[in-house]
């Protein structure tokens, strides 16, 4: 079930990134690799901050087709977004908790402590719109806008607990995307963010 | 022979980041490592992604010495840049070529999968130009110019095809660099680019 | 005692990185993620190119929490950075030599060549800072301002250079942090910087 959602995940994911890379006037070329990047970049941050290799993708030929497809694909669908905007934030949260809590999973099985395996998910959850954001050149959309990496920790903070009391892996797993896409959906339709932070000194230190 | 055509290749890489640093005025060591990142950038994420430690350069002193010494001599010479232009070209596009090449070698040779030593050699070739300019704050020119990612790929495909016909490594190799050569310049000299997709909806998603 | 002085460090750099996030107006989330980027990402960075697993905060998680902590505190307290300016620019000093040292050492214990060893004890003092700036979408600081990543060149050979003489190591660490702090609050007071290269012609090659 969860390698289902994962493909649904990487498919929403990949159309961000071309999305992104279609405001910069990127090529063909540059909407592949943005599509690549923004899906499968967050997975590769964690790997090789864990360690983990070799790197999951480069076990899996179809996910990179996959995302490939899904970041042209995007380039005709494009003008039709207006209309999919509902259906593709939902998408778009449904992946963010996928790759959460993939993350948390790979962290746990290699023993990592706690809070690693926290930071596993959320930058499984986050990393991959972040390297789309530096890619296109603009700061991380991701830490400026409505809920969406707290969304992350609060999925990951969740899966741990209830995994750390017994409760199975299914009622988890449903608890954890329950929560987590409530919390998106309720963050963007009442414009909920975090507190921010603005600090306006010229100096640079 | 391919160690020679590589020396060159990082050379070339480093003026040009080297004269990137130069536009955003940075100092000298600004210069030096923006050299070093543009030669060695690409073969590093490879390594990296590939879990091919110890990464190249760490065991090949000179490497460093050499981007480190193009980017500086790329200061003085850089009044002359203009004379230079067309030399210039072509060394950045045997660069492209060799360092496309040398990628898929150190794929194949790890044995992972057709699709990701195509990867691994596109890597390679683009990656060291992509750190260049998100280290310089543009947004990547490789992904928005005239062919030049995609003469990567054409160069990786050609090559991995030619090798597993079983035709000799020299004459794959003449053929890699003749046919990227002649598309990288006839690309340049026709201003041949791949379609753009242009995508202008306000919101990130 | 250089752990001590490594705790300031991290929780200095923690600073630097949540103010860069205020100046993009980031949230609670993306100040404590800049935090910790530029506090640990130097050390991260240098941990991946020397293939030295696992990346030693994952092994730390107190210096998780620290720069976390550092970065949020820093919110409370921005409103008095103008009267701890002196202060905040000597602790920045002191992290960026210590940061230097620390870097030599991982690197000379896995046996690197030693020109190897000073880059990896200048990633580890500057590779936190320009993570900065790429992830606040502008050019990094540490490459066009006051002598700072040069401070990190000098320290890291002056270090080698004694040890390799056999004085000990306590007089080779004061000498580098006497050396390394006199240099950097010099380029401050006098505004000493390298020289700067500048280029404008238009085409990117």
């Amino acid at each position: 079930m969860l390698t289902s959602i994962y493909m649904i995940a990487i498919t929403a994911e990949a159309m961000s990134g071309a999305l992104a890379a279609g405001r910069r006037n990127m090529d063909l070329f540059g909407v592949a690799l943005i599509a690549f990047l923004t899906a499968l970049g967050g997975g590769t941050v964690r790997d090789i901050l864990l360690g983990n290799f070799p790197v999951t993708w480069t076990q899996h030929p179809r996910y990179i087709y996959m995302t490939i497809a899904g970041g042209l694909m995007t380039i005709v669908i494009a003008r039709f977004m207006r209309h999919l905007h509902q259906l593709f934030l939902v998408l778009d949260a449904i992946g963010l908790v996928a790759f959460t809590v993939i993350g948390c999973n790979v962290a746990l099985k290699l023993g990592y402590d706690t809070v690693v395996v926290v930071m596993s998910g959320i930058t499984t959850g986050i990393f991959g719109g972040i390297l789309r954001d530096i890619m296109c050149n603009r700061t991380p959309q991701v830490l400026r806008h409505e809920l969406y990496a707290s969304v992350s920790l609060v999925v990951a903070l969740l899966y741990l607990a209830l995994l750390s009391h017994g409760v199975t892996e299914n009622i988890t797993l449903l608890a954890a995307f329950s929560v987590g896409l409530l919390l998106r959906m309720a963050a963007i339709h009442w414009k909920v963010s975090l507190p921010v932070f603005r600090y306006s000194q010229d100096r640079w230190d």
